[in-house]
């Protein structure tokens, strides 16, 4: 591949050490902010630096649409994509309530989409093509396309102001890419990969898992990440991968959503570990082997609301909290500054 | 008692049909929403209006000292109580911080701590006591005590703008309390109910145990839920349920933070049971017995971070998750405003 990312490993014990001591020092008991004490570690490790700060968070919602959904893997008609597209410009979709609710910037990509929108503000458009091929006769992306949907995503984040990224996803057909993905990379069985996307009955999942056992047997040869990504993928996923990649590279925050969120920084992760050390992954999602998928990687999900939309509405929901974390770190007063006794201190 | 207080069933199958049809219209797949989707139909079905409005909320933290903390039951001295009273009010703890993020009220209301305060905005006194008695010899309070401070949380309730309520709590000794209050309340065994509050270890925890077993023998004829407030529970336990009782009356939405909260709501909600249609769980607390509780009431919290800091912080982290539900549904389009096809339409 032509696009290289120099990705470091995090590791300062020094700074590590000093803002734990100063979580510690912090007026609650020892521990008592659960989860948003390592998360509000994590945020200084990634930038660096002991007074984290987190500056126009960026949430980009990657657009694409699957030849595979052709083979009536999903509810819903692939129009649906293009359509949404529309919707998230208009600001009628979930995320655009909760971009708009947080105070988000809001950027859909095309990366893909079967469709040819007015240029507007808000709208990039990056298409490779007018969507992927059926993975289930072949590969859905050449190398090339792959390659070119990843620079695009990075150069995308590249021009980003800010530190955050939060990720967002909408084609229909992509449960299946993610799908592949995970099967593909993480060697578990197909059928505990799988699961009712948007809302498949009995049925339908039964027929979604023949064909896609039919996608990864038309694609036996991509084993290694990116060949994976190219034959099994899409090219919202591809652009996306890209994106976290160049977003790592940069240390910015990485936001995760969702089910295909998660393969893009899987796919990402596979080349390059250290991707998850700037990931926090907001939710564990209702789509079936996501919460599989987070423990093989690793990842520690800040909530399970039940939630299977993608969009990006997940890691608007989390925002607040990754949000809280650093503030929390920033303002809240120490034992010492509160004159508050400390533990075990005489009554 | 001499307070009375007249909380209605909430039901209305006309009015939550209504809504439920608006929230399987909008632009997602049907559930996919997932719990955001319930919350959306219970804040409407709470102010009974098809498009709820979220206005002036209003986060209390109740604070009062506990006689039982002079036995060692907790980790820290009881000065702490009024320690933290002082750093609430100066913006440095937890939730002043999370109170700010999210544009919150914040109000500390002395219920009974040992501690005489300046005045100052912010702070409301309802003093009743230099703190409860020791409940490990007797009744915390006497009957006239509780229900004066129960008179107090519903006064001040009254006077609030706006129309939810978040509840927080501050007090060294109060997880004493609120485990003996679950184990009178729900008959399970006291060992089930205990937990390390701010950080005990074996050691202590062995010794609470100890102590709050002698509790529940001193006050062996308390069994009435009010009769159990009294004798086992604290000053700002039975303020907040007065609160909790008269935010109900009012249909205002009231927003639990962990184990204390979800004792003075226990203890409203055996009173009036309908005192739970009003409540949203923010999260299960990493206090031991909290989850169990949760469960026995049937609540469904939002989250678990594994926090257990009280003061309303999983309140004040729970909010933004509320307003979302709200807002989701006030300004989400409908596949029909949309023009997005609908699921199983021709392609």
């Amino acid at each position: 591949m032509s696009l290289t990312f120099d990705i470091s490993d995090i590791h300062d014990d020094t700074l590590a050490g000093r803002v734990q001591h100063r979580i510690d020092r912090k007026t609650k008991p020892l521990g008592a902010l659960g989860r948003l004490e390592p998360l509000a570690l994590q945020l200084a490790l990634v930038q660096g630096r002991d007074a984290p700060r987190l500056e126009a968070p960026q949430l980009v919602v990657f657009a694409a649409d699957h030849g595979i959904a052709a083979r009536g893997v999903s509810a819903y008609p692939s129009d649906v994509t293009w359509q949404m597209v529309e919707n998230f410009l208009a600001g009628g979709a979930a995320v655009s309530v909760l971009a708009r609710q947080h105070g988000l910037a809001l950027t859909v990509v095309d990366c893909g989409v079967r469709h040819d929108f007015a240029p507007r503000a808000g709208l990039v458009v990056a298409k490779v093509a007018q969507g992927s091929a059926d993975s289930s006769i072949g590969p859905a992306m050449s190398a090339a396309q792959c390659e070119e949907a990843m620079a695009h995503g990075a150069a995308l984040v590249r021009d980003l102001p800010g530190n955050v990224l939060l990720l967002g996803e909408m084609g229909i057909g992509n449960t299946s890419a993610a799908s592949l993905l995970m099967a593909r990379l993480t060697g578990q069985p197909l059928a505990d990969c799988v699961g009712r996307g948007t809302g498949l009955d009995d049925a339908g999942l039964a027929h979604k898992l023949v064909v896609l056992g039919q996608a990864m047997e038309a694609n036996t040869s991509a084993q290694a990440p990116l060949e994976a990504l190219a034959a099994l993928g899409g090219l919202e996923i591809a652009t996306m991968t890209g994106a976290v990649l160049q977003a790592a590279q940069q240390r910015r925050l990485i936001v995760v959503d969702g089910f295909i969120t998660t393969a893009a920084v899987a796919v990402a992760a596979a080349l390059t570990p250290a991707v998850l050390q700037r990931c926090v992954f907001a939710h564990a999602s209702a789509e079936s082997g996501h919460a599989r998928w987070l423990v093989q990687l690793g990842a520690w999900p800040l909530f399970d609301l039940g939630m299977r939309l993608g969009e990006g509405s997940g890691a608007a929901l989390a925002w607040p909290i990754v949000d809280s974390a650093c503030r929390l770190l920033a303002e809240m007063a120490s034992f010492e500054t509160a004159g508050v006794s400390d533990r075990d201190s005489a009554a």
